[in-house]
Parts: structure tokens; C-alpha cells; sequence
């Protein structure tokens, strides 16, 4: 793969891989100029990859330009990434990223493009890249975020610098919220994702409504031409006060508060960023019952963290791919 | 006061302000040539003060020296400081520091011993600095401390620094461990100190005794002339297999681990060293319990940190302190 300097194309495009919509966009000095929006695959890598090319190449086609004009594309994949090597080691979220050898995501995407230069980064990891150096995260020294969507995901800006630890800090979707309880995505209890991930709130869904307890957030689905309870269908379902609904989105509130109250009392940070599928959805009204749930939580109450929602909605991971080739 | 600069004696001097004693040690070339230990004053601060000076010139006689020998001292103490003013703000664990004026300490200390420079800093942040710069955690670039007391305090060492966040980070007894459980020292439910702070063990092991529970720890505590459950108490009760003294350790375990792994699901730290009174004198079997306890909540489970106990024991906070004055 060539390096980062021998393309000296206008445009940076970045793509954001989620587990159901893969987002592009292509960014002329720092500008949106273009955009695109495609269903993920749930037929393996390679499709997947395909994908992230076309999403790529529809947004540099809407900025006016074509993949010759393309400096750098970064790619923001959910799951363990390594850095280095451009490859996903492992992706629960996402079909065919399970395997045991290691994706060459970077190298497919880079060869399916004219040998452009590629960058991959953690999904959650780089859509706070993009609010903290773009967006509502701008100027802030110790910045938390955590990205409520398919899972739960987190990433931390410490004393200015985006904190990794030893490889895989941020996973705040796996803290203990209450132990011994409900099942999470990893087969353990309690954590924070198994209240507030969008999949596990389904499957919780799912297990009332075998027990016979009713809710319209199935018929909602099928209503939007949906398999699954995306984002949409939950916001409509609490617009429409459907009992179910709000009872499982005050669990999420209440274990995000918990946990967000945890996290603030160790790393002291001066704001929160919350985004992801649903948070950005939900939106203000979700962060500020976050916000108060955690009021009783926080150990110096003076220094509460600043709550904030992304600037760029679900834009933010793919705004944070470009950013994270310089773009 | 004067600078650091203007001492050049041969001592550095480190005091460790805990709830209950009060350590000393004295250091030449980084090795502890004296020592001191006293009762802590529960008369103010004004004895405070003079009980500091008293642990600091006995150190430094035990050493063949005399306090124009010092080049500085260094204190920790338990509560929110003012590291520049050199004030404590509050100390919720220490009688006569709850005013509400800030208690010069620095000043007291230093016109005390002729003007020596002195530095403060809170006691847990001292005793992890110990034990990074000099003991058990030397050479980590990312280390947590827990330090299992009075209370439960904990510090942050994040890429290669001691991390403070906009003040207050690191106290990790607050972590929420069980949502609207045992009420904990700040009023608040189900905070990991309310588990594992002695002072919290002992409330709620005097509330069983009158609830009607048998133990035999109270004998123990007037045994060893004691009037609360210190660290000694607690271990001579787990020798006896006093069955409420194993609850409540076990509560502790439970709780630690559970805070513990939610912090490292976040940070991903590559050790974390358990100190303060009770974890050194529990010590090795301990840590070992609550690293086992670990193992089935954390997300990582190939990345566990270390898991270390201190190397100097109840000495940490106050090599700690000498450390910070660069000694």
C-alpha cells in the first residue's frame, strides 16, 4: 500500500461501518462535500467490503469529483482492530468478521480503489475522534464519550490525547451495572449493554413479550418495513407511550446514569459525549435524563461533567474516519 | 516558604496522615533511614499539625540527624487538597478538617521545622506514587491503585503519568457496585466503600450485631484495646473464621472485584496494585481472592492486569510522600 503522501487528491473520505448501515462521506477542506448510505451486508467480509468501496465512491461522485481525487479513505469498523495491520480481528456486531484468520479490511478496500491509502480505527473510537476534534466535543481536555447503539461502545480523550491503555480501553458498554443481572451481548451479567444496546434491549423485548406481556414495538417494526427494532422504531414506540418501551429505555437511562456516574467519579473528565444509533435519535431529551439520573451518583456534584450530543448525529463516525487520515 | 532549592540537607522526609496513625519515614540517597508511628490526634487540627512535626523529627533522629538536615517534607492526607496552596479542603475521615476553611497544613508543618519546604497531596495519590516511582508498580505506563482503608481511595497512573483529570479522578470507592445498596460514607447507595471501607464494615457489622447476628469480632477489637475494627481486628477474626467476618470480607472481595473489572473494562490498565491498611494486611491472599473474582467479568479476560500488593505495605503512603518532594 502506498503511504499517505504519495496521494495528493483533494478529498478524504471516511466511512463509518455499523451493524446495520455503512455511512461515507467526503470531506473538501475540512467541508462535507459529499455523502452516502447503504444497508450492511450480513453476507460476509467481502461483501462487506464491496460495500464500503460503493459507499465510498457515491460520495466522492456527490462532492464532483472521482476516485483519482481521493487522498486517503478511513474506515471506522466496530470490533478489535489492529491499528497496523489495517485488519478486524474480530467483529460481534457484524457477519463474517468472526472468522479466526484476521480481515485484510484495509488491503481490499485499498486495491478495490486504486491503491489509495487506507486507515482503519475502532468504530466508537473514531466517531469521538470526530466530535472531539470537529464537533461537540471541540476544546475539551478530558473528554468522555459513549456511543449507545447496536452495543454500547466508549472511548476516552485523557489529558488531551486519545487514551487507549493497552489496547482496548473505553469499553464502557461492559461495565457492571448491576451484578448478576440481565444477560449481555458477551454471555455476562449486568453490564451496561445489556440494558442499553439496542440488541439486547430487543432481545429483553422479546423474552416479555413470551411471557405475555404486550407492546406495539413489533407491529412498529413491521410497520417500517424492519427485522429488526432499530432506532426509529423505538423513538415512534415512545412517542405513541407504549408501556414496554418506556420502561426498557428508563432501564437504559438509569443504567447509563449509573454507569456514566461511575466512570466520572474515577476519571474526573469535564464532559461526556453521548452519541450512537440510538443516542443521536433520542437525542437532548435522552442525554438530559442521563444527565439527571446521574445528578444523586456523582461523588463531587460541583464538578459535574458537561452533557453533550454529537454536532453530527450519525455523520460522526464517518466525519471521524476522514479525521483519522489527517482529513 | 521557602523554594525546594534553598534546602540542601541530606534528608527527604515523607508522612503518611492516615484516619487512625500517622507513618513517617525518613529518606537519604532513596533508602529509609528513619521511621515513626503515631496514634492519630482525633482533637483537630491544630494537634494534627504538631503530631506531623512530632512522626517528622523522630524519623529524622532515628535516621542520626536533625530537622536542619531536611531538604523537605512531603505529606499525604486523606481528602480533597489544594496541592498548590498547600490547604486541605476538607477530610471527611479526619476530625477537625471538616471546617470550612481550608486548613493551612504546609504552613503549619514548615514554620514548625524551621521553614522547610513542604508538599501535600492526598494520601492514596501519595501512596500509589510510592509505589509506582519506587515499589511494586515501577515501570508500568498504565497502573491503577486501590487503596483499601478507612475508606477505599484509588489513583491513576495513564500513559506514563499520574492522572488527575480536572481534580478529583481516581476515587474509584465510589464506583456504584450494587444500585441502591449499602448507604456508604457520602449518604450515597452501593458504593464499592460502602462494601469494602473499614469504617463502612464495621456500620454495618454493628447494625447486624443488633439485628441479632453473633460475632466475635467486637471481643477481639477490646481484646486488642481497640475501639474500632482496625485492620488487625479483621485479620485475627478471618484466623478464628468468625462467620460475620467472613461475610463482610467476603462482601468486600465481591464488591472490589466488581469495581475493579468495570475499571479495567474501561481503562485497560496493564496492573493494578491493592494497598492501604486493610488490603496490606490482608495482603497477598487477598489480591489473589479478588483477582479470581475478576476473572469471570472482564471483557478482555487474555488482557487481566496484574495484579500486585504493595511493596513497601503500610510504609507506601509515606515513601510516597518523600517522593513527592522529589526525595
Amino acid at each position: 500500500m502506498a503511504g499517505l503522501d504519495d496521494h495528493v487528491g483533494e478529498l478524504t473520505v471516511g466511512v463509518d461501518v455499523g451493524g446495520t448501515k455503512i455511512q461515507s462521506v467526503a470531506l473538501r477542506s475540512e467541508a462535507i462535500a459529499g455523502r452516502h448510505r447503504l444497508e450492511t451486508p450480513q453476507s460476509g467480509a467481502g461483501d462487506v467490503a464491496a460495500a464500503i468501496v460503493e459507499a465510498a465512491t457515491k460520495a466522492v461522485a456527490e462532492a464532483g469529483a472521482g476516485t483519482a481525487d481521493v487522498r486517503a479513505v478511513g474506515i471506522g469498523v466496530p470490533g478489535a482492530i489492529d491499528t497496523e495491520a489495517g485488519t478486524v480481528s474480530s467483529s460481534p456486531n457484524l457477519p463474517g468478521f468472526q472468522d479466526p484468520e484476521p480481515v485484510p479490511l484495509a488491503e481490499l478496500v485499498s486495491s478495490a480503489l486504486g491503491e489509495v491509502p487506507v486507515r482503519l480505527d475502532n468504530d466508537v473510537r473514531v466517531g469521538i475522534l470526530g466530535e472531539w476534534k470537529r464537533g461537540a466535543g471541540r476544546g475539551y481536555r478530558h473528554l468522555m464519550g459513549v456511543w449507545v447503539g447496536t452495543g454500547v461502545g466508549g472511548g476516552l480523550v485523557l489529558d488531551g490525547k486519545i487514551y487507549q491503555g493497552r489496547g482496548a480501553a473505553g469499553e464502557i458498554g461492559h461495565t457492571i451495572v448491576k451484578p448478576g443481572g440481565r444477560i449481555c451481548s458477551d454471555g455476562r451479567f449486568g453490564h451496561l449493554e445489556a440494558y442499553a444496546g439496542r440488541a439486547q434491549m430487543e432481545a429483553e423485548a422479546r423474552r416479555r413479550v413470551k411471557r405475555g406481556h404486550r407492546t406495539d414495538l413489533f407491529d412498529i417494526m413491521r410497520k417500517k418495513g424492519r427485522t429488526r427494532l432499530s432506532s426509529g422504531v423505538w423513538a415512534t414506540a415512545l412517542e405513541k407511550k407504549d408501556k414496554m418501551a418506556r420502561d426498557l429505555v428508563d432501564d437504559a437511562v438509569e443504567a447509563l446514569a449509573t454507569a456514566l456516574s461511575s466512570s466520572q467519579n474515577l476519571l474526573a473528565v469535564e464532559a461526556i459525549v453521548v452519541g450512537g444509533g440510538l443516542g443521536d435519535r433520542l437525542g437532548a431529551h435522552f442525554v438530559e435524563r442521563i444527565e439527571e439520573g446521574m445528578k444523586p451518583l456523582l461523588f463531587v456534584p460541583d464538578a459535574a461533567p458537561k452533557m453533550l450530543t454529537t454536532e453530527f448525529g450519525d455523520l460522526s463516525g464517518a466525519v471521524g474516519a476522514a479525521v483519522l487520515t489527517g482529513g
